[in-house]
């Protein structure tokens, strides 16, 4: 019998791991603390009360540190129920998302640690293989799990895998690649936990949630569920004959058509629900006669309520779904709402709307992120909210604008990953004069590794034909939207970071123009979009040791302006340092070494390297990895690094 | 009322359009040519007669130049039914993948052109805006044609738009969310084609070709068709009054759930159908009847055979799907198939299986183009094909890694970028050591810009801790796969074109060593994976004229090797040259200059401007991008280009 361990392999460590051993256990040995909570002696009694206490701690941490309060919320009990009937050591449970696992968490030897959720350091807000074994995959975009869950099935078949998955999520596409697989390989130890709280960040769009819908408001499900053998059974024989025609277990499929969720048997899956996910007894139950009896692939549909147990949460699961530190009496939040690049997104539509019939948005499950909730009020007819859907937001997006429509599609910068195939196949080959803003670029900080939109400048970059923007503040973020807006030439792409929008007045937009400030011409900080202030404080680090420096500032990656570099060249500048807050493998330093690679000088560049940045505030981030300005400065002063 | 036009923006002509604007017209005003075939007069005999030409022409042409003839040719009758019900130029047809259009193509003003279709500055072997007006949309990738046939339909309410998909592209995770998506907008001038052949590129795997098999083959279905509703009427009284409780059109509701698709109609579709998709009479009904009485989303689901009218092509449509230049009257291919890397990752992977237990293979219905076939016979629990579905192939194959299994997932390079986030998300962040394999890479010729593997290189480079292989032989991509079954410390990709493998010995591998050919101290030629050849021929260009070269070949981009670069430095050598199979940003020349930037030596790189590269033989292509040796010599002795 093989030994089930999912830490088979040996390697270096990186950054977030050694943090995280460091944290938890001084050397990569899981500490005592790091023990499953054994459930198996309690009762319903008791994990009702472990329930009430788990929910304390989750609102106490949340209020402190943020975080995703309501998805956790919702699924307390769930956990509880899992974790009694199921050991995640030889049962692994893939969390989609992970957002929703924090009782998880806590029950799985991360209670005394907890209160470093989302911290440098701490615990993640997701699950991570790396921070404890009972993470059976690191998570954290959506539509994941049930992949993951599969594979993990058909590796281990004398195993059960288990997903658990929101409704949200199932409208990504590749949770239904992975439910038409299954319908192939029907594997019988696969369990599939739909967690339906008719709700992911914004509330669902769409046919998936609709059928889920119907289907449980349905005044004829329960009659029929109770009532449709029985049923069958007064008809005339004769009739009752007749239906029954043409196959075996034809009695066993009048009944199905009529009691089960026709979606999912339809992909192989026996559907066993709905049953309420807050009833501690009902849920154990269910679990357990679903391990002991049921084979075949099994989705297991769990009705849950996002925020449960906090009203505030319970109230609005929306604002509550992630949320930054609040008073726990009032749910206030404790910081006043700075002013970012997604309120600048909001305005700048709305007024682009209210003056041109052919603006339109698109936006993939963030509408309240990425800032343009007001918009999708005063324009609902053009506003198009796609689910948790990239791809298709994107080459929707795409035909909207081969229709002579203004699309800006608006997604976080990590998830437009999931359609860089689609910019490149269908935006860019075609030349579409669509727009796609990037939020939440760069660092994002809390949300750590899966999070960080470092790789965008790098993935846009390449793309034939698409124009690259990135603003160092909101006004300028308004100016290049303006601009966009009237240009026909192809696509465009602007990304920007998560968080506070400079104020500054950067003038009029003008296409591949980058600015020099200063003209020092001891060394010249080449800097784009938001990295423009680490650039000026390197320049008064500078100034203080008698450097003279020259800042040349993009705001466009491509087109590329060789000019501004040429004109240091000939005022005879030798050295040069590029600042990003981006990947530096085929990023903006990479551009400039291109350039600048036969002319004879020195070039240092400041990025991220071959490595995913762990959690913790940009601050706290940016030093660890040596990208504070005095620490630029520093290597600067000790030479070039190779 | 505003005008329909799908060109209404100006831009620069590109590569692609220069060629198609020249070979067309001369100038980019369509030609008479390019007139529509006017099918309102014809009758069916007529456009029976038609088909047997259309065939005759796609059969003659694909035998000549090769091409995806079996598509074509099953939906020969559904195009002259759609041309004779719509107006493509006020009714947007996007067809799917768009290798099925060749007939469309014909009847759309491209008859006398189709003899170069797939040759350079010929037709297109899919559908391409810049090609035709009445290519409603550039297609090549999977799944993408409900997605920008909803845009279309969204930004023009007034009209009509309709979109082609086959079943196998139905279990794209695109296709799905773009379905969701209906259903939440439920447009009502969207139109749906289900071109249902039972067969995508492989044989199709997963729910959805089950469900519709099912569906179809059921002896219920045509009875229940006929007689539910009657049926209903024969129940008892208070039967049928209990059963149609609740609702206040439950009698329709009934009606349905026996007699209609509930896949589709669970997301707002009516469902229309099955329909002979060989049967012109049936077909121009029908899609008439659609046009004018259905209103809200519709799909029309079409039975068709894949080459059908073609013997050979009805008898084996695998082999016929995508074909090389064939005999017509045997159905032999002309050229005896050459061996290339997918027949050397079909042997390695059969007898690494045959080693160990551990090994399996995951491809997303390209078992045959990747050269997998036989060992998908042989070891068939030990191989995957998930279907159209790259995002979940990375997944799942990520979850059987972490579960212990030794993963080998080949895709061609061009899809590999649908699974971009899940390399990073899945696969990279967990360090999971699975091998991707990406078959296809650099310029595929044919098939042109949507399936030219070149950004790979970049795209792959930019993943933090994944290691970067490109072969340069056959031999060599053996020697690499065995050693990435044996390495543990995160995951491999391994990437290689298509076609012919050299036989050459290159050794065992060893990572992250590049190897130097030649000591010349004149200039160094810096290669990677199959450009090896290219720097070859320039080292014997420049021996010629007394220049000595060395080349410095990497078989590996990531781990990258500096100390080759750095003793060429040392030795001397001020020149340096890169030659890629890739796009230039972000790749392999990228690296060697972020090295050299400071070094004080001039560089020039070759690799894929900022431009999509159009179809052609491999050859001509590189040769009008001013890629063959001897083009890049010249450019060597013009000195260095900005």
């Amino acid at each position: 019998m093989r030994l089930y361990s999912f830490l088979f392999w040996k390697r270096k460590k990186t950054l977030t791991e050694k943090l995280a051993s460091e944290e938890y256990d001084g050397g990569g040995i899981l500490s005592e603390e790091q023990k499953l909570t054994d459930l198996s002696g309690y009762n319903i009694k008791q994990l009702s009360d472990l329930a009430s206490e788990l929910r304390q701690q989750i609102i106490s941490v949340c209020a402190t540190n943020g975080g995703h309060l309501a998805p956790s919320l919702g699924t307390v009990e769930l956990t509880l129920a899992l974790l009694k009937v199921f050991n995640p050591k030889n049962t692994p449970i893939v969390w989609d998302v992970g957002h929703q696992s924090y009782a998880y968490k806590i029950l799985t030897g991360r209670k005394q640690r907890f209160h470093t959720l989302r911290q440098f350091g701490g615990v993640s807000g997701f699950n991570n293989i790396f921070e404890s074994e009972y993470d059976a995959f690191s998570v954290g975009h959506s539509s994941t799990s049930i992949s993951a869950a599969l594979g993990l099935a058909a590796a281990y078949p004398e195993r059960k895998a288990v997903a658990v998955i929101g409704d949200g999520a199932l409208t990504g596409g590749m949770a239904f690649e992975a439910i038409n697989h299954v319908g192939h390989l029907k594997p019988d130890n696969l369990i599939v936990i739909l967690n339906d709280n008719q709700m992911s960040i914004s509330p669902n769009v769409g046919g998936v949630q609709k059928a889920l819908t119907n289907f449980l408001v349905s005044k004829t499900y329960n009659f029929f569920k109770k009532e449709a053998y029985d049923l069958s059974k007064l008809l005339p024989e004769n009739i009752r004959k007749t239906l029954l025609h043409g196959s075996k277990k034809m009695e066993e499929s009048l009944l199905n058509i009529f009691t089960k969720s026709i979606f999912f048997e339809d992909f192989g899956f026996t559907y066993v629900g709905p049953v309420n996910g807050h009833n501690l007894s009902q849920l154990v139950k269910l679990l357990a006669k679903v391990d002991a009896n049921v084979a075949g692939p099994v989705l297991v549909h769990v009705i849950t309520q996002k925020g449960k147990g906090y009203k505030f949460a319970e109230e609005d699961p929306q604002r509550f779904h992630g949320v930054s530190p609040f008073d726990i009496s009032t749910g206030k939040s404790k910081k006043p709402a700075e002013r970012g690049y997604a309120a600048v997104l909001g305005e700048t539509m709305s007024k682009l709307a209210g003056q041109r019939e052919d603006v339109c948005a698109v936006v993939a499950a963030m509408c309240q992120g990425v800032g343009l909730d007001k918009f999708s009020q005063e324009f609902p007819e053009r506003f198009y909210d796609v689910g948790i859907a990239e791809q298709h937001a994107v080459t929707f997006a795409a035909g909207l604008a081969r229709g002579g429509k203004k699309v800006f599609v608006a997604i976080y910068s990590t998830f437009m990953q999931r359609a860089f195939d689609q910019m490149i196949h269908d935006v860019a080959m075609q030349k579409l004069p669509l727009v796609m803003c990037l939020d939440r670029a760069g660092l994002v900080g809390a949300d750590g590794a899966t999070h960080h939109g470092v790789f965008d400048l790098a993935y846009l970059q390449m793309i034939p034909g698409l124009v690259v923007l990135a603003p160092a503040s909101g006004s300028e973020l308004a100016q290049m939207l303006e601009w966009a807006a009237d240009y026909q030439d192809g696509p465009v792409a602007i990304r920007y970071p998560r968080g506070k929008a400079s104020l500054e007045d950067r003038g009029e937009f003008a296409l591949g123009k980058a600015v020099s400030e200063g003209k020092g011409e001891d060394v010249a900080i080449c800097s784009i979009g938001d990295s423009l202030k680490d650039a000026r404080a390197l320049v008064d680090l500078m100034s203080g040791d008698q450097i003279k420096a020259r800042i040349l500032h993009y705001n466009c990656l491509k087109p590329f302006d060789k000019q501004v570099l040429q004109e240091s060249l000939t005022d005879g500048v030798k050295e040069f340092i590029t600042i990003e807050d981006g990947v530096l493998s085929g990023g903006f330093g990479g551009r400039v070494n291109d350039y600048l690679c036969s002319k004879g000088v020195n070039v240092m560049n400041f990025g991220y390297k071959d490595e995913f940045v762990p959690h913790g505030t940009v601050s706290e981030l940016k030093s660890s990895l040596g990208l504070e300005p005095s620490q630029i400065y520093k290597k600067y002063l000790q030479g070039r690094e190779v």
